[in-house]
């Protein structure tokens, strides 16, 4: 295996893959190793899996004498960052099994594992699949997965619900305390799909669609494995298992009050207020009158705290308890300058949507509590 | 008590004092506390301690009526960090010994702790003291406690050396593998000194000077403890106790091989070149002939990294091995664009310096190892 490449397209690629280099060496060393194939047709190949997690991705490449190996996760992508030069030449010595890397000055020479006993990571194919604008997918992840419970005892709320029914798609998070909802039309797909994956793959897939990309993204899934491909990038993983409950029965269908709000003031004010909350949840009181909501903490060893907020409110007076951290995540992701608030009483699970966006929901319980 | 203060001044002299907060409440619930005094002449003083280290400053602050309490160090640090508007009320209702913090539409109420509870700083007053530009301390500081021990095992390492010898000043540090030493000229100082400070204050007091100040900072020692006054603050630390080595008979005299070479480069060349350096004392070859240098690093597990740089060499060929980390460390905090290295074989100290600074010293022992 002789070829040269640019640092910058193998680090890159490195990054990429680095989530699926498995972080426990000592059961499977094989899989803290990263995959290279260096190909006729000038490309190489990059691929690191942990079981759970499986990544791909291809570089262009100036291959000289084409080859596989298994070389070091940690190690060759430290180097990768470090080295200086924009131009590497990777050659493996097929006596020792030691590959060379090498750029200007530095030399460096790493031990290599079998290729053979590397877990090659083999597509999916089917023909249950979607095509997302990758911007689209990042926003739908983005609107979801902070609502995922993180709790790995719960696995199944450590995912988000994937669902199309009769052409509507629904990306569902909940941690049974809240829940977001993010619809979107896709009339042209018939076949029905309910499955949950887990949020920290979709998280990863944020980071690896990075800030640059408007590419398409096809989104496979099949038994319980799903897989994501994008440029020159794919991305497999597993599903969780299980019975994902009946979200649609939570959605409150009515309201009894009805506030408008600026965003960024609430945020603020639920910032400070907040800092007294007291004990696991974070309660929050909030105590709507007139055109104002007052919404104040206290902590018996602590102290209190209070501020008083104007907003648009339609409805009748009402006092609610809420976790304020639960308010503050929706308050983050909504974009809107105005947020709508809709409420049922201190029992009833409310909603918070963006106005002018129908398709995002945000649902939350109240917290029940005679502490304040 | 009742004051009014600018919201940025409270922030800013909470900032200063916070590392002297306690931060093991359980023990001594008071010192958890900042002990606030305002005073006639509309002053508030502003205190905290936890024995070890005590910070004391002072605030311009519109004073309706005087008096003392103490209250939530970290509520009240992180209240008066998000409160917003600019001039903030404080105000203590007598009976309920409760505080109110009010700031346009916010108000925060905080239970107070008694003030007489409060072990209040006293001054130290003696003759032995120095006055220095608070920069020129920052400088001294910066250069000498990187090279300190954190193992609290052997507390007197993890202190600075403070000696005046006949009018001349010394900082010394050392972990016993490497020192650093800087020396400044004090000819209007006739009674010497030799005492060690805890470097954790010394870099407490370089976060506090910040990077905005040029004042004159007064530092007075007395038996166990020191002070140090510059503008509004006072800080005050025990001393540590123990005999620190006789660090001159280390400072090599002469030398056999002297090495100039590019700062930058070299630090370069160390950060790539130790990413495989292998065990505890990241073991790193240099091996000078000619007019380059070899750095080298093996890993059994892992593979080697070679990398040769050109220096002026004056001496015959040499092959010291060193912590790789400790040559990193001073020249990072050298701030010449070539450095000076003057080695005595692979086993006696070497000393590095900035050629344009005879008055910082670094010295550092070989590791002897026959895994090279």
């Amino acid at each position: 295996m002789i070829f040269q490449c640019l640092k910058q397209d193998l680090a890159s690629a490195l990054m990429t893959v680095q989530k699926a280099i498995s972080t426990k060496p000592a059961s499977t060393p094989i899989l803290s190793g990263i995959y290279l194939s260096a190909e006729e047709g000038n490309v190489l190949t990059i691929q690191a899996t942990d079981y759970e997690l499986a990544i791909v991705t291809k570089i262009k490449a100036n291959v000289e004498q084409p080859g596989k190996t298994v070389i070091s996760g940690k190690f060759f992508t430290e180097i990768i960052k470090k080295i200086s030069g924009n131009s590497i030449n990777i050659e493996m010595d097929e006596e020792t099994k030691k590959v060379k890397i090498s750029s200007e000055h530095a030399q460096f020479t790493l031990v290599t594992m079998p290729h053979e006993e590397f877990p090659t990571i083999k597509p999916l194919i089917g023909t249950n699949f979607i095509k997302l604008n990758s911007n689209q997918f990042k926003d739908i992840i983005r609107k979801t997965t902070f609502a995922c419970s993180m709790d790995e005892g719960r696995p199944l709320f450590t995912g988000c619900l994937f669902e199309i029914t009769d052409g509507i798609f629904n990306m569902v998070a909940t941690d049974t305390h809240r829940m977001a909802i993010k619809t979107m039309d896709f009339t042209n797909l018939t076949e029905n799909v309910k499955i949950v994956i887990p949020a920290k793959i979709l998280n990863e897939i944020v980071r690896i669609i990075g800030n640059d990309e408007n590419s398409e993204i096809t989104i496979l899934w099949q038994k319980n494995e799903i897989s994501f491909a994008f440029e020159d990038i794919y991305i497999k993983s597993r599903l969780i298992d299980g019975q994902f409950p009946n979200y649609r029965n939570v959605v409150p269908a009515n309201h009894t009050l009805e506030i408008k709000i600026n965003r960024a003031n609430l945020a603020d004010v639920i910032e400070r207020v907040s800092l007294l909350s007291s004990g696991l949840y974070n309660v929050m009181k909030m105590s709507c009158s007139g055109d104002n909501i007052i919404f104040s903490t206290s902590n018996p060893d602590i102290g209190r705290a209070t501020e008083v907020i104007s907003a648009e409110i339609t409805g009748p007076e009402m006092e609610v308890i809420f976790n304020s951290r639960y308010i503050l995540d929706i308050v983050k992701h909504l974009e809107s300058d105005e947020i709508v608030m809709k409420l049922n009483g201190p029992n009833s699970a409310a909603l918070i949507e963006n106005p002018l966006d129908k398709d995002y929901k945000y649902v939350i319980t109240p917290v029940r509590t005679n502490n304040m």
